[in-house]
């Protein structure tokens, strides 16, 4: 099997290192070994470790694993929200985080923009809102929103919980996570790992929301409420009979991560960002989807390519590449490109003189 | 390192032909392809085949997949019980199904005997049940129902709901499916697979009583409630990104078990388990802890060892076996030997042998 640079946007391309590591993990058993052992402890903790390392996490900071960042969307609500949730949507990914505070019988409300665009940073919160859902990275559309749009949701409402969707984006957002109480990510995306795992990050204030959620009589959930899974992550451990492989997988590529340096990783997304929308905005008949530069993702670049999109595909394609479809109606006029760690500065490269090449 | 053969319940050691599956899986790029592509849905296909070949699974019931056998138990509370389910206690993992009821908030009610112990056939059902929770195989006490006393249920109460925690019991058991609504189990047991998984089989009743509460107003849950896993289910999807190696890896293996014949598989988890009981019986200074022959497991089989325990423990992992503690308060006097496909008739025979060798 011919195996492409896959450039789609999650499950994306594996990190170089993986396929070692699973070997690695296979020769010491770690798929077979007790989660209620020591030897699943240190590996816990070494995730853990490299992450407060590699994110720069504050000591009131905790993570806790899940299965998926869907799970984490219907955590949040069950153990963040007794009624009111306000959630920025600008795509499907933001929309589904309104929808299943929905399904869990809140009543969330939203602010929507259509796809491609961001938010004005004069948007009004209206009053009882307990948790404000901002999506960092729309993977549908590649519309990112600045930090400091986040920081100041932070100002203005101090007292109001900020849980970010960080998807698509993380590891490359240096964020001040002093400014808001939760972000999370699954590891198929710009940790390039095999799928099956997400990772929740709170803070102490939300682990006082879910108790006081609790004491007045509200169910949370059960393994996974936030009590329960604080207690087990103090411990080194999950509630469940978790995805050991997976964790011992993050561990091991964030370790690698941390020795490549996250600032280099940030110049090198930004250095591959920059020659792509160059190559968009230069190209004549392909464009930026995102007309609006403050909102451009640097992790997830959507192309408008119109009628070109197939020609292009297989341009793509045909050159050892796999470019990401455009994300629902925009599936037969856009293409996607992931921007992640694993995507190297050569295979950027290679990507852009490609399209460079399809020029009329 | 030295890797033992290990009977731990579970983990346990993986099924025999799992890490040449892993390679292959790594060859074809299967951990970064996308979960919406027909190469996944050919994928889920085959390991749902797979499932209802190997099981014997009749054309009303549904698979369906979350992140453990953990997340069952809450969705089965969320999607089948209004109020009332009813459950039979006899160990720490079927109290645990009891638990996260009552953390939903409902009412669940409860028949407990102590560990080690079955139920008799004569237990009254209180009248209002919607759903009885039954373990069939309790890992933490190697107390394994009889099927008659689950079908036996079903005669009583044809109109109520009857789920089946066979965590650590399939594929040996030879349910008839006519008989149960629900049966579940997580991968990383008795098919040897790496954690991170859980397997949901559902009757039509199910989807019907789910869609029931749906329509009162009663929340579901959102992405993993039945309505969205079973639409999903049809299409060869799952709702959220899942865990698609531990997917691959299961049809793989499922595919092996069929070759290899389940009425093979069946009658070699039979002649394990009688030799091992048999040594245990004759040995003098230890012995099964389930008294009971009726009620005694064929797959997670538990030793009375007493103040042998260290001693015993030392012994076989001197010669290459790995014994599972005894669970919560037993862990210094039991010890636990899992008897899954994966464990040959030899390694079954050295351990007797052992065992054997340590008699006073």
């Amino acid at each position: 099997m011919n195996l492409k640079t896959n450039f789609t946007p999650g499950p994306s391309q594996l990190y170089f290192t993986v396929e070692d590591h699973v070997r690695t993990a296979f020769r010491e058993g770690i798929p077979s070994i007790s989660h209620r052992s020591k030897q699943y402890e240190a590996i816990y903790k070494k995730a853990v470790d490299g992450l407060r390392s590699l994110l720069g996490l504050p000591s009131n900071y905790h993570v806790l694993f899940t299965g998926s960042a869907n799970e984490i969307w219907e955590r949040i609500v069950q153990n963040l929200v007794e009624e009111k949730s306000l959630h920025f949507v600008n795509g499907s990914f933001s929309k589904r985080f309104f929808e299943i505070a929905q399904l869990l019988n809140k009543k969330p409300e939203k602010i929507e923009v259509a796809m491609g665009l961001g938010f004005d940073s004069s948007v009004v919160v209206p009053a009882g809102i307990e948790l404000l859902g901002v999506t960092h990275n729309e993977t549908s559309s590649g519309v990112s929103l600045p930090l400091e749009f986040i920081y100041n949701l932070r100002k203005q409402h101090p007292d109001t919980l900020i849980a970010v969707d960080a998807v698509s984006s993380l590891p490359f957002p240096d964020f001040d996570y002093t400014k808001v109480d939760s972000v999370f990510f699954s590891v198929q995306k710009g940790f390039g790992l095999p799928a099956g795992l997400g990772v929740w990050l709170i803070n102490d204030r939300c682990i006082a929301k879910a108790e006081q959620l609790l004491s007045k009589g509200i169910s949370i959930g059960s393994f996974h409420s936030i009590p329960s899974l604080y207690s087990h992550a103090i411990k080194n451990q999950n509630p469940e009979t978790p995805n050991v492989l997976g964790i011992y997988l993050l561990a091991q590529v964030v370790d690698d991560m941390v020795r490549r340096g996250i600032t280099a990783i940030r110049k090198e997304t930004e250095y591959k960002a920059a020659i792509l929308y160059q190559a968009l905005e230069s190209h004549g008949a392909i464009k930026p989807f995102v007309k609006d530069k403050t909102f451009r993702s640097q992790t997830v670049i959507v192309a408008d390519c119109g009628e070109q999109t197939e020609s292009i595909t297989k341009l793509l394609q045909q050159n050892g590449m796999q470019p990401g479809d455009g994300y629902g109606s925009f599936k037969k006029t856009q293409l996607r490109f992931a921007n992640f760690p694993t995507h190297s500065k050569e295979q950027y490269e290679l990507l852009v003189d490609t399209l460079a090449a399809s020029r009329g």
